[in-house]
């Protein structure tokens, strides 16, 4: 399937799901939508990530399937400045996939179009309609269920998901990533985006995943959000309850010290982080941190090693940086 | 306005919609339906709310303005057994006022005969559709924000609001309760059913009712579900960092040892529950718990008194039944 990525002004740093389609998708990527660096290319920004042009508009893009909204603004709303670009590629024949609170399929003029073109609107954050609470048996599963936990939002537990499943089956493992939020869900074709869901069943869609991957060696729960966050820690905790893993990987930017978005709120410190979690998962199905992911993205390689290894000596536990390193000491700690 | 209230098969014990209404509510109550205690009254079985038949159906039930559904199943389904009494009455022009997350007026047959009646169906856990996610300002609210918190569901959480409110009334304060479930909402005639917000938003929507309750002497905020409850510790999360609150009230209810309906999971002891009831505050607005609540419903009044000494002395602060005993010492703690 080819694709054009919509990533306007957003690309790379603040265009999670664009990087993660170029990074961890099963797409061919034709081109990206960034009006900030018209002519440039992926590669000049990402050197290992697949590669493709940068465009200022969709009626630059070559022929291809599908546009794919590759950015996720804070509260999921649609931008305006997109709809031409949107409009263009109704008109030249492309579904549209994105992962925003506000659904494509519901805007008028949008879904008209798309019924004149014979294209199809895919909303992949709308949940199935016939969610419930949760049993609180996803522990019953037959699987070592590890779930991605982040200090803040955006700290790397979708790629740090993938990573590690992509390691686990190196190493001849069933391994299988259960995807919670728009990006994993368009990078494995399938999943929930459980902050979209009725708060009272996220818990319950949480455990309806893990249970629909079923009996395997291992499950990478990706994990939302933070447990102390000031707007999305509910989405943490269902998660956290909902999945009930056996493990926990901490997520975290490097240097990060406040919420981002949110600077009056500090995070707790790390070994204060880590208590917490556990304590949380205690009388459910009392996970224990075993491993950490820390986001050094843009320092030099000497602060960065740096970075892992006070990371690592703070939590206690093997770290890495999934992106830089490979995965394995992180695995190992988690099997 | 005079209502009826359906409560089938679960009057008093597992009605708590029905009861917050006979206790709070400014309705004139006309009857109760519970086919399992046709013949009897209210008062053969709370002695202390104001008094109304018990009916086995609707047909029999005096005239009146609105039907209550003063139920919530586990899962807020709709029993189809109930389906007579709502057609009966909404044939004899009452509205109807649920709090499912089945919604009434998205029945094709109540839809199509309410507007044959000209009746409102009104479902109070419809949430605003212009929620949007948190910004963490709640606590600049001028106002003591207190919120109640609970070791379980149905532990007393939206009594204890309105009992503390009433109490600060009398004492000239101005005093809101902040309604967050159906029963909150029916009373208060105003609120937001957090549980049924999309989860990235519930944080959201609770800041959003403290603000809208604004400056106050003291706003008492109904709290949800508990903090490791497997099924709904995310709402209650969601509560906890949107509404910031200043102090907590613990509600327990006496003897409860595991989560209602998830026996396979115990609950924490009482001081680690508060140690992560604070821990889980303490980065967003540091709040205390510094008083609890205890549900003796049934208990001789012996042994009610003692298990109020005992949850106090375990908690350690001051602690009462609200239904048996004044609020006036719990209230001093939390002022």
């Amino acid at each position: 399937m080819r694709v054009a990525i919509l990533a306007h002004e957003k690309f790379p740093d603040d265009a999670k799901t664009a990087v993660g389609i170029l990074r961890y998708g099963d797409y061919e990527v034709v081109g990206i939508l960034d009006r900030d660096h018209p002519g440039e290319a992926v590669r000049d920004h990402l050197p290992d990530v697949q590669d493709a042009p940068i465009f200022e508009r969709m009626t630059e893009v070559p022929r291809c399937d599908a546009l794919v909204v590759g950015v996720a603004p804070i509260g999921g709303g649609f931008d305006e400045t997109w709809r031409d670009d949107v409009r263009t590629a109704i008109e030249r024949g492309c579904d549209v996939i994105a992962g925003l609170h506000y659904f494509l399929s519901e805007d008028e003029e949008f879904a008209t179009l798309a019924a004149e073109h014979d294209v199809e609107l895919r909303d992949v954050r709308r949940p199935p309609d016939d969610l419930t609470v949760a049993d609180g048996t996803a522990g019953d599963v037959d699987a070592r269920i590890v779930l991605t936990v982040g200090t803040d939002c955006s700290s790397g537990k979708m790629t740090s998901s993938f990573e590690l499943r992509d390691a686990a089956r190196e190493r001849g493992l069933d391994a299988a990533v259960a995807p919670t939020g728009q990006t994993g869900i368009m990078i494995a074709g399938w999943g929930i985006a459980i902050d979209r869901v009725i708060s009272d069943f996220a818990a319950g869609a949480t455990e309806r995943l893990v249970e629909e991957v079923g009996e395997k060696d291992v499950i990478f729960v990706e994990g939302q959000g933070a447990l102390v966050h000031p707007a999305y820690s509910g989405v943490t905790t269902s998660i956290l309850h909902g999945a009930q893993p056996y493990a926990l990987v901490l997520c975290h930017i490097a240097g990060r010290g406040q919420f981002g978005g949110y600077e009056r709120f500090d995070l707790p410190d790390l070994r204060t982080y880590i208590q917490l979690y556990e304590n949380m998962s205690a009388p459910i199905s009392g996970a224990t941190v075993d491993a950490g992911m820390v986001n050094t993205h843009g320092m030099p390689v000497d602060a960065a090693d740096d970075a892992i290894d006070e990371f690592a000596a703070a939590i206690d536990a093997p770290a890495t940086d999934p992106v830089r390193y490979d995965v394995d000491d992180v695995l190992d700690a988690l099997l």
